[in-house]
């Protein structure tokens, strides 16, 4: 256990590293070079399309395109923190969106719950803790950390001084529940008031239908047309059918590939003129005859041109291309809320309605999942999740005990000599093991992305909740009660399988204290260096400068090879429910835990608030869906706490207490279900009250409004629209021909569709999985 | 342990009382003056109005009246049976409605399910446990029950035997989840087509709004006309205040007890006509200055009159009388199931929509209860309900140390001769700890009606449902786990508490074949016995036939005397569910219990579908709406006994047979959650395919139905529509008034309102509770 010196020496390290960062990130960004990789979002939403340079000075010479050699403006490198805090929060959801600014709240919400709680258990339970003592008579024959004397460890069984804790319980937890309440409802009328403010928009039109019967003798389309003309008289306007353009969306990729080949190079034959480029035509350019590059390339996309104009217009033609599925359009608001909310057919697997994402948020491939498929699927992947989570040790302790030294003499044995080698002989038995596990932690958001998609969500935003969910069941088994309890997940699902279920809260209570020193170095670890890390952008940095270097010519090219990001929702939100349950469970055991975890709340605020304002450009919009999943499981963790301290008590017996906390865990469930039926319906449902105001008021604003033009393609897969505008419009033309009855649209008064960025913003993974 | 003879004995002497049940009910029933207990349903639906003689005889004399002397009818005294099986269910949907049709399926899905199951396991299980014959060696040690030699403790553990256990459970499994998906399945077409082919019913058209909020300077039907003609333009039509009609019910109520006494001294003065009956004015008719009763009561019934009438006006007048809820009605069936379907309000604890429960099955009572109230008494109900489940022990042990005899001795010194006699003493001794129990099983269901209606239902069948839930919570631990763990229920969950939860599976389950002869013996006692005195039908006859003596003048009095009741949901359901958890936990344990449970059901079908066409008048009609918690509750039963077979086979040391039996739990689960999604909508949800087809009928058959008149006052409380017709007009008029924008209606068009029986059917108990 680590005394407090070596705490001070851990946090004296991270905030080390984290300046480095920090300084790093000051030196960069100033470089107008790297100016596209740390304000990415100016240019994107066009308010920038070149460098500033940094100061006033507008001397610029070939190297002040590089490098800043403003030397004033190093001296304020912290600068961006007073900067990332300007922008008011309207204007935030106006440069950023909802989903951002909302994000955003969960650290101010950390904030606004940890600042008191920390006060009031330093001022009050510190005292308490140490003023009783136990472990100072204890220190001869154990080794008692200093951490320990503050904590509830000291405090002798059956000591009145417990009263103190339990009171404070209750006081946090009434705190807690008071702010997340608050929380949920201004969130609740944020997006109310986002909702209603928006401008008009294709979604708030449209649902998506799934599973629509295919009846012999009619096509999809006919089908959609007749069912939603015969029970929505009023309100129905028209459809977009759903294709299945997978094998087109894979030679679009291959067609980029070879697009990136020949800008490549082009640019390598405009840098050496003498010498044209010339490549292999066998096996990855390795073998086969020699030809000129650019020709190749160019020949090679004409074929493709070909095959992909066919493949199009088969995929257009063909029927059976068209997926069971379609985007319903409703002539108001208040149409397309009620065919979302309600039951359409008498048999409820069959014309599935619901609220479509927008263009930019739907994940194409799962909408022609069947009812049945989708409900086998989420069986087996429960399942994996739970395999995954409980025993994803054991494929690892394979590859670890396949990866060791001799194994790997075994394969390759001209290593031999190198591995003999004492030094590397240690790093690499020090190194190998942990690889295996770390290449798995890398990999483990993809896999669970992975497993989410096959459960066969529509959108995008969905799919990252629910990658988010898995992510955090993860966490919470092998971060938090792995560290606690030792052993693998598996070894203590075995053991909570063999113990009583008030024994499970009663081993981890008891080890909860003795584990703060770990969680202490935990939250600075990761918590501050790699929030700092998160600011600097390497990643990004490298492949914009390679991209840079090898295949841009064009501003065009040059704005593709930015690489924005976003908000990593899978991979934030658990770790920030992390924090979050740390915080609430060791607020009453351990206090002086608490300060670090306000570290980095602000300091995580602030970095991200950066992020988002400069950096990030979001893909979706989903109107701050993920607040009701935050809200829970915040109270899941609070229940959680509560468990672990009635089982820490029991064995400080304090008998006589217990019958008191029994009553917060119920109280908790209770607060939940009401939050639950206050709030969510804001979040899952669209009230016809909204609608019908929005519908009212447009009408009165522009009554001649031509709404069949304006939702006429927005639900046209992406693929169709991806390169010339020459080709948009061809493909409008085929999709009237596909839509019987569709009278020709006057496009006089249609207004355009909405306008998003070319690259960032669609899903392309049309058949990655 | 009971040997087979004992239990030879037993079904022995419970055929007998059942037999004696039948006789005297074959006796009773052919007595043309009991016509009206055992025959009731014809006299309400019109088609009998007064008794015909047994035989084909038209012999009448003053006896005949009373007396059958038909001696022929005797010799056929069981014919009841043939003749409840010659109506079909198509009838039998006309004659006694959906519900009562599909509470009979019920019967039916058990002996589908467990008829093969019996077969099967008493053709390979029984042999194979025979077979094995460990017990025969162990017999001089131990008392081993000739039942237990058929059961699955015969075979000794290891042994290879357990496959056929186990591929046994599958073979259950999947059939039972077979019959279940089939049988659901039916029931939701039949409630489906039932909606479908329905008579027009004012529900259909109606929705109830709680949760209206009060705005100043607006009355509530001015808010409810406002808000729904914004946001139901094309829709609304119009809607009914609720009132609180609280005080007006008590004197109503006042007001029959009174005519019954005024009955009941008329009818003395015409049997006497030469004393004119008198009595007291003072308490209970013990005290006070005596007068002639006829004129007494007439006097008290003219005074209560006249504070009615002002009662009435004053609620009708008042606008605090006016409850924050409304029946509001749509011009269309796609209207009514848009807007219950939908959420209105951006608040949603506000303007509450949901379907409007047909009249009859309104309790009007909880229609004013508010969101936030509702929460709370939810919570409360909870952990009432819990506490009663757990620990109802704990107060009938104190009112039993109580009732002993000293207590008595104590209380009432004068009673000690009585009670020191050998014999009363010795009988006071068992009866009296046994009373008080009794005394609490037989308020029990009350008690969780009460809680049901505590947490604030809308509707009577929805409160039946609930205290079916409740009271099968209690039975499953209380009689169920409680008759296998020995204990009290609070003693079971004080130890399950400290149990591994791998070790409470294998703790019942080890116990579950020894007590196979119990559940034998509970089997013929509660479900034979017991159902042959439901035919019998005691108290009714007993009640009709003193108030037949005492207060019946006219032969409306005579149909008021009539309590033709209604199948008691909140208790058979419970008590079904306990037959197939006995079934399923036993098929693989004991299949020698099967056959017991197989004549339980077959003779209880008869008897039921015996009582539905002859005696119940159900109160309401909810379309079999309580089908997803009776198919649910059977997926729970199965789920149990396969976690108790679990628990039972480890105990067995078939250890390597335990993963393959994980398999089925989870398949369980993953079954129920599928039949959810497929079915359970049909159940919750009005499909719009459905609401405009019948829409569309309709107005083609009817275009010139005149909506609003005919759901004019449907929903009006039915205490203001008790007496007179000519009040009901009045009433009529001044709802006009209230409801300010109702134009004046066309009676000429309008369609009568729907009649119901005049007494039963409307849910008096306005402030009962």
């Amino acid at each position: 256990m680590a005394s407090l010196e070596d705490i001070g020496v851990s946090a004296f390290i991270n905030i080390l590293t984290a300046f480095a960062f920090l300084l790093a990130f000051a030196l960069l960004r100033l470089q107008p070079i790297n100016d596209r990789v740390y304000f990415p979002k100016w240019y994107i939403i066009g308010s920038r399309t070149s460098p500033i340079s940094g100061g006033g000075g507008g001397r610029r010479n070939i190297v002040g395109k590089f490098v800043n050699l403003n030397w004033k403006t190093y001296l304020t490198f912290l600068n961006w923190m007073p900067q990332a805090l300007q922008m008011s929060e309207s204007q935030l959801i106006q440069h950023a969106g909802l989903d951002s600014a909302v994000f955003l709240r969960i650290y101010l919400l950390g904030l606004k719950i940890f600042v008191p709680v920390t006060i009031l258990a330093l001022v009050v339970l510190v005292p308490v803790n140490v003023s009783e003592g136990t472990l100072f008579f204890l220190r001869k024959e154990l080794v008692i950390s200093d951490i320990d004397k503050l904590s509830i460890s000291n405090v002798r069984p059956k000591s009145q001084k417990f009263w103190f804790h339990i009171s404070m319980a209750y006081m946090f937890t009434i705190w807690i529940c008071y702010m997340l309440y608050k929380e949920y409802d201004r969130v609740a009328f944020m997006r109310l008031h986002y909702l209603a403010s928006q401008q008009r928009r294709v979604d708030q039109f449209t649902v998506v239908v799934r599973n629509v019967p295919r009846v012999a003798g009619h096509s999809i389309s006919e089908s959609v047309d007749h069912f939603f003309q015969t029970n929505h008289p009023n309100h129905y306007l028209c459809h977009q059918a759903v294709y299945n353009a997978n094998k087109f969306a894979k030679l679009i990729r291959q067609r980029e590939r070879l697009h990136n080949w020949l800008d490549y190079n082009q640019l390598k034959f405009e840098r050496h003129p003498d010498k044209r480029p010339t490549t292999k035509t066998g096996f990855l350019g390795l073998c086969g005859s020699k030809v000129d590059s650019i020709d190749f390339y160019k020949q090679k996309m004409q074929e493709l041109d070909t095959r992909i104009e066919s493949e199009r217009q088969r995929t257009l033609k063909d029927s059976k291309a068209i997926m069971p599925a379609a985007f319903v359009s409703f002539n108001s608001r208040w149409g397309a809320a009620v065919c979302a909310q309600t039951q359409q057919s008498k048999n409820p697997t069959l014309w599935l309605t619901d609220w479509a994402p927008e263009p930019r948020d739907l994940y194409w491939r799962n909408l022609a999942i069947p009812f049945v498929s989708i409900s086998v699927r989420k069986l087996i992947i429960s399942i994996a999740v739970f395999a995954l989570v409980f025993f994803y040790m054991i494929p690892i302790a394979f590859v670890q005990s396949l990866a060791n030294l001799d194994g790997l003499e075994k394969v390759a044995p001209y290593l031999r000599p190198v591995i003999e080698i004492k030094v590397i002989k240690s790093f690499l038995q020090g190194f190998l093991p942990g690889l295996a596990l770390k290449i798995f932690m890398y990999i483990l958001p993809t896999v669970l992305m992975i497993m989410s998609k096959v459960e066969g969500y529509l959108a995008v935003s969905v799919l990252e909740r629910k990658t988010a969910a898995k992510y955090y069941y993860f966490m919470l088994v092998n971060v938090f009660l792995g560290s606690i309890v030792t052993g693998t997940a598996f070894e203590q699902l075995h053991s909570f399988l063999h113990q009583s279920p008030t024994q499970i809260p009663r081993t981890i209570g008891v080890s909860i204290p003795m584990k703060a020193t770990f969680f202490i170095t935990y939250i600075m670890v990761d918590g501050w260096a790699g929030i700092a890390s998160e600011i600097l952008r390497l990643k990004p940095l490298v492949i914009f400068h390679l991209k840079n270097m090898f295949i841009v010519k064009t501003d065009r090219d040059r704005e593709r090879a930015m690489d924005p990001g976003s908000v990593d929702l899978p991979e934030t939100l658990p770790t920030l429910q992390l924090y979050f349950l740390l915080g609430i469970v060791y607020a009453v055991v351990t206090p002086i835990l608490l300060p670090f975890i306000l570290v980095f709340f602000a300091f995580a605020y602030l970095v991200y608030r950066h992020q988002v304002i400069n950096v990030y450009c979001q893909r979706y919009e989903s109107v701050a869906a993920f607040w009701p999943f935050v809200h829970s499981r915040i109270v899941a963790s609070l229940f959680i706490s509560q468990l672990l301290l009635l089982g820490l008590l029991s064995t400080k017996k304090a008998a006589n207490t217990t019958p008191l906390l029994v009553a917060l865990p119920i109280l908790t469930i209770w607060f939940h279900k009401y939050c639950k039926s206050r709030f969510e319906p804001a979040f899952r449902k669209y009230p016809l009250e909204e609608a019908i105001a929005k519908d009212i008021m447009e009408n009165s604003s522009e009554p001649n409004l031509n709404l069949r033009a304006y939702l006429a393609d927005a639900y046209l897969h992406p693929i169709f629209r991806s390169f010339e505008e020459v080709e948009l419009v061809e493909v409008r033309v085929d999709k009237h021909q596909a839509c019987v009855d569709t009278p020709p649209m006057s496009e006089v008064n249609s207004p355009s569709p909405p306008h998003y960025p070319p690259y960032y913003g669609y899903n392309y993974d049309y058949d990655e999985h």
